[in-house]
C-alpha cells in the first residue's frame, strides 16, 4: 500500500464516487497491490525471510509504499 | 485477485524474473488489487454486508476477479 503520507488519487476518486453510488459512511479509500506467491516446500522462517527480502527489493517500491508479508493456507491444499 | 482460470501475464513476468534475481523456489506469482476502506462507525454485520455489495458491484470485476472482504484493526486506533 502507498504510505499514508503519499497522495492516492485513485483511492480518492473511488471514495468520492461511493456516495453517488449509494454507499455512505466510507471515510477513506486507499488502493494498492497484492501479490500471491506460491512457494515450493515449507514456508519456514528462512523462506519467509527470503520472501520479505524479495518483496522489499522487487515487489514494493519502498520509497512510496509499505508492505506486509502474510502466510495463507492454500485453498484445496493437499493434506 | 484474478480468478485461477484467468491468465495473469504480470504475475507470470514476475515469477519468471525471480530466479534471475536470485530467488528460487517460487512456483507461481499472481498479482491483484487491494482496497483499504475506512468506515465511519462500527463494522457490524450490516456494514460488512454493505461493503461486500460495494466490492462486488464497484471494486471488483467479478467476471474475471474473485474478492474477499477482511476486517482489520486500524493501526493507532483510539481505544
Amino acid at each position: 500500500m502507498l504510505k499514508p503520507e503519499i497522495l492516492d488519487p485513485q483511492g480518492q476518486a473511488v471514495q468520492r464516487a461511493l456516495p453517488r453510488l449509494g454507499f455512505e459512511g466510507v471515510s477513506d479509500v486507499r488502493q494498492g497491490k497484492r501479490f500471491e506467491l506460491e512457494v515450493d516446500g515449507p514456508v519456514d522462517d528462512a523462506a519467509l525471510a527470503r520472501i520479505h527480502d524479495l518483496a522489499e527489493s522487487f515487489l514494493a517500491n519502498t520509497v512510496i509504499e509499505d508492505f506486509t508479508v502474510k502466510v495463507e493456507e492454500m485453498v484445496g491444499e493437499e493434506k
